[in-house]
């Protein structure tokens, strides 16, 4: 069976190429769609992708990258998207991408042979020039994928001001922020951003501790013990819940009294952790108008290849006060 | 036989209108494809598995029904379905079915029109007639969806009795078993079974408290507040670990010390309770295996349509030790 790569050779040109000329997208020269043409006739290739771009007939499915639905915040904002796109018709192909390039690799080229509508992604292990060569719909969350892919994100930098407000508010005078590891460009390090200027502004100086974010919860627990000790914090910004779980555990662990000694802000405010651990104080991201307005960019953009969208869309957080903060 | 013809007589639509439906080819209304489906599960028809494998024309894609991705247990069972069914070659198409018969119905519609390989499934809205009719490749994780279906299970007889026997060592003498709603078909049902016959031995009497699994946690919460309050038992086996995380919340509320007034005992063991709740006594599932079990019996059938397998398989299960016990 003829291959949308087997074209490409003979056309002399890379796959993605091939590709915009089915999809008809972007700009390309006469000569070049002349070529892919000639090869496709050569070869007799015939996709399906083809029969049905020239119909104007999508797939209805959408691809979902994230790094796993195993962590409860993207289970739920999986959950979300998942019956949102029902509802319009659309169904989803999961991609749990966890710490893996190839597999993150194989869905992008899913897209460009056309075999989904468009992807949500929020995953992020491939660099940048990856994504731009995509050039079909994408919308990002939380993530940096390329200059021309909208990102949704929560406030972050507001997100980390009131979790650092908070904590000055209840007293506390030695504020380490626990995060994973910042990138520059990355949208969560706006979150670092919003605790080391509110720190500032109190005259206080920012203590920062970073753990990568697919570290195994024994070892990371094991980093925070010793960043108790070493640190002797009496208060701590976690940039996501579980890790503010692993620290009130270990805290216990020390001995040390939760808000008394030490105390405690999360990040994320899922459904999970306001059900079962509603005594966490936490900044809660609005996951369902998160997932409603990926979505509707996505289509937006499904429609329309080349409809404006801002770089940049963020939603507002809230602050949820329970018994880790005086 | 049925044929083609038979249904589109029935559907009162043209044979190759039948065709283009179950190849989701062309631009058909909802209206004659809903017709075309209704015809084909009236009559039973099974689209020609052998003439698509001859074209090669498997879609690689596998339908996975849950109640939602957005609960911890299948979350990662889900998340484990994907990495394995990913590295042999084929793509998950998520739904989560949660209290919604229509959507469970769409995505057997969508294998019976043919649009997935196989179906693994762990939902149950519908009755076992509308599985029966699908007549293509299922496998159920813990349902009894139709005869024809193999159950892959955790051993829920023997979880039932070890949680049980957990809490009788340990000297709790009334023991409440908290549920879901027990149908008498169903696979789960077998650890109340486990836990009556493990009472019974020991000359105690059974006590019984079923609260509907999709109910919200804050309703779910009251409801163990006031069996806490009414049966004042000192050790309570609950059939899901979240509960048992509700029940402990609620405990404390009541100022009963855990494991001095109560002992608890919960069930499931996934990988986020054993990281964030290790301090919970419980029965682990052996999700991975059960994962891996799921898609072996699946491929297999989706190999061979008449490969004979067996009507149950169960996978043991561990008592993990937590100090919610003595």
């Amino acid at each position: 069976m003829v291959k949308l790569t087997d074209v490409a050779k003979l056309a002399g040109v890379s796959a993605t190429t091939v590709s915009r000329v089915i999809n008809n997208y972007g700009s390309l020269s006469q000569h070049t769609k002349d070529k892919v043409f000639a090869a496709m006739q050569e070869l007799n290739y015939q996709p399906n992708s083809l029969a049905r771009s020239l119909q104007g007939k999508e797939t209805k499915l959408i691809g979902v990258i994230f790094p796993s639905v195993s962590n409860p915040f993207f289970g739920e904002l999986v959950s979300l998207l998942e019956s949102h796109l029902f509802a319009k018709g659309y169904k989803v192909i999961l991609c749990n991408s966890a710490e893996n390039k190839e597999k993150e690799r194989a869905y992008l080229q899913m897209l460009i042979a056309n075999q989904v509508d468009g992807i949500i992604a929020g995953a992020h292990n491939l660099g940048i020039a990856e994504y731009e060569r995509v050039g079909l719909p994408i919308i990002s969350f939380d993530r940096a994928l390329s200059n021309t892919i909208p990102i949704v994100s929560s406030d972050n930098y507001t997100g980390g001001a009131l979790a650092t407000e908070a904590l000055l508010k209840a007293g506390a005078k030695k504020i380490v922020i626990l995060s994973g590891i910042n990138q520059p460009n990355s949208p969560t390090t706006e979150r670092l951003n919003g605790y080391a200027d509110t720190l500032k502004a109190a005259d206080l100086q920012p203590i920062t501790a970073e753990i990568d974010f697919h570290t195994a919860a024994n070892i990371k627990a094991l980093k925070i013990h010793q960043l108790l000790v070493d640190q002797k914090p009496d208060g701590v910004f976690c940039t996501d819940d579980l890790s503010a779980l692993l620290l009130i555990n270990e805290a216990q662990k020390l001995g040390l009294a939760i808000p008394t000694d030490l105390q405690v802000v999360g990040y994320d405010g899922t459904k999970l952790i306001q059900d079962y651990h509603p005594e966490l104080t936490t900044i809660m991201q609005p996951i369902d108008d998160i997932a409603t307005l990926l979505i509707d960019l996505l289509l937006q953009r499904i429609k329309d290849h080349h409809v404006a969208l801002q770089p940049r869309y963020q939603l507002p957080v809230k602050l949820i006060n329970g018994q880790t903060t005086r």
